[in-house]
């Protein structure tokens, strides 16, 4: 297993260097360099007898139907795209371990049909919208979204008919009933696993998530002639809040409560703020706690405007519940991973994935790696060679299990 | 007094319209709508048989010398420079008054020589630095500040031949020693008067002033996998400061302390803070309570960084000491507040004011009237008839008081 870890760094290097800014790893939604993306992963694909095909949303898909299996197919994948300046590991070491999965169906002759899906579009960086590869598979994608246009004006319609595929079709890209689920592997993009020493762990869910915008309005007072009784602060109002929202993630177990935007009004030394903008992100596996808490928060704005005499206001650009992934795939993750010889650890994803779009199709399952130094979207992101064996050692028990459950 | 009082305020209404925006008042150091300025007081000082002449620093002064007055004169005045899109009466109204003080010594026969100077910076909004003016009455113009450009790239310098005034000549601006003192009249810029429902006060002092620049830095994280305990939230940290500025100045009598700029990175609303970037202002008309309370907030600042895991530095681009008004004066003025009818309030000034630099320079007084909404730097700026009445009144009686003593 260690020279297939090895392998799938190597292949994750390779296609690091496929990108739109020299020295930096940048590949949005069918850029160019995503023909060379394609043009490998199809060769290496067929390689190991997959039939390939490119669907209409751009998502790069292959097929091993080995003799005597089932048409029932399980699908793993992750995507292509990345972020600008990103890692070279955030999807596509997910799409890389999926090929290395069909050379283990193939090594151990197991009779298991394998799709291999990589997503064209996850990060939502070019078009604003994330999820694009994902939606279409799922049978999600609305073709109002042909409409949107990128930084240089080109629609969606149009990128994907300047990349050579017809948009028109991109319904036809979803899958039909023949899946037995999807699994994903992707990095943890978080401290957790390392905090905890482990390798991998399966994922029981992706967290519901809120934002909000506040806004604190005081009054804009002379810093030097106003006594501290008679001023309407707005920024100490927001530094109030901030305290709270800090107090009730930390004593909320599995929330995470971030404010990450301020802008003080007018923003000078010498001025008390007359008005604080701020922004809530807030996530919990479990949409009841995270709803009631998010009330709670506004709540204590309320009190905290009252009491300081400042008008506050709230919108809620995000509401995006909780998804949960199947309990059985699940649970053969899980049992894999102690069969391949490590602790069993569940954990919740505070991030999106492709997995949470594919989880409205069919049964969904992740498995995590452990992300060094917890650091993703950025140059310096990694994955340690034993924690890629790890993943394999465990996807090859799971695999087996599943081709054994299908039969 | 009330026709002398409405008198004030039109003359500061007809002022405000010599403005370099038309439909906002905004009257920066020697800019062309000063020469309008200029030949409107001069002409108001000449009928009251002023000797009128601009220094080189573009102060215009008037000399009143009654017949059988000592030489030593007492100056009366304020600045005539105005923030962008400030107010009628910020220093103008000083220079207004000024002028009926000097009526009123004709009118009452007071053998009193009055000096009136419309002080021709105060503000520091061209050249970045203030009191230009009554640094060069008080002899402390550094010739070095002829180099400072503004906006447009002209020099102090190029201004000042620009106006016609030579500025080789700006040292012999300086007062000689046959002065008895200087009296600012100036409204309070601030809500204290208002809130106590009091139309004037004697000025004890400016208070002194630190202002500091903080940096707290952690660790830029995802908003979502990243867990509470695993963050270096450096906006977190930075509002705990905040919390504890306002605390201890909420507790230090007549400490202000204000952070009204902050800026975050990547202030994003999906990732946790990295970097905060924060100022403060403190103070206080005490310099010992000011540094002691300038240092228990550095102190703190430290802790919270440490108890964080945040790194914390701090610059102190500001340590102005505190300066005291005379206290002969002052009490003459406070004697004749309480003379003309109206509680002998004194006050320190949160602000600084031209008074602040002639103080080095000879004994030096301040009366403030009440600031309605306490409303500076903004056309909603206003006085009350019935306060520039009051201040008249105590004036009077103030000259009075003073001519008797100088006989």
């Amino acid at each position: 297993m260690k020279d297939r870890a090895l392998r799938a760094i190597a292949e994750c290097q390779r296609i690091a260097a496929m990108t739109e800014e020299p020295g930096r790893i940048t590949r949005r939604f069918l850029t160019p360099p995503t023909h060379n993306v394609h043009a490998h992963l199809r060769a290496r694909m067929e390689a190991l007898g997959m039939e390939v095909y490119l669907d209409a949303a751009g998502n790069l898909r292959g097929l091993l139907h080995p003799e005597g299996a089932s048409d029932k197919r399980l699908i793993l994948g992750s995507h292509i795209d990345t972020v600008p300046d990103g890692g070279a590991f955030d999807g596509v070491l997910g799409v890389m371990l999926a090929i290395e999965c069909v050379d283990l169906v193939r090594q151990n002759g197991l009779p298991l049909a394998v799709e291999v899906i990589a997503f064209s579009e996850e990060e939502g960086v070019r078009f604003g919208v994330p999820f694009l590869g994902s939606r279409a598979v799922a049978g999600r994608f609305d073709p109002a979204l042909l409409a949107l246009k990128d930084a240089e004006g080109v629609t969606l319609e149009g990128a994907i008919r300047a990349y050579g595929l017809d948009p028109t079709l991109i319904a036809g890209s979803a899958v039909d009933d023949d899946t037995l689920g999807f699994v994903e592997i992707h990095i943890e993009q978080g401290p957790v696993l390392e905090a905890e020493n482990l390798k991998v762990a399966a994922v029981t869910g992706i967290v519901g998530q809120t934002r909000l915008t506040l806004e604190f309005a005081g009054q804009a007072n002379h810093a030097g002639t106003t006594p501290m009784n008679l001023r309407r602060d707005a920024l100490a109002g927001a530094a109030e809040w901030i305290a709270a929202v800090e107090k009730l993630a930390k004593r909320t177990e599995g929330l995470v409560a971030t404010v990450g935007k301020i802008e003080a009004s007018p923003n000078a030394t010498n001025v008390v703020a007359g008005i604080a903008l701020l922004t809530l992100d807030a996530r919990h596996p479990h949409d009841a706690v995270r709803l009631g808490s998010v009330n709670e928060l506004i709540e204590m704005a309320n009190s905290i405007a009252e009491r300081r005499s400042l008008a506050m206001q709230c919108t809620r650009p995000m509401d995006q519940p909780a998804v949960s992934m199947d309990e059985r795939l699940t649970a053969y993750l899980a049992d894999a991973i102690e069969a391949a010889g490590f602790p069993p650890k569940r954990m919740h994803s505070g991030a999106g994935h492709d997995a949470m779009v594919m989880a409205s199709r069919m049964p969904t399952a992740m498995l995590f790696l452990r992300s060094p130094g917890g650091i993703s979207h950025n140059p310096a992101e990694a994955v340690r060679t034993e924690d890629v064996e790890a993943a394999l050692e465990v996807m090859s028990v799971f695999l087996q299990r599943v081709a054994g459950a299908v039969r």
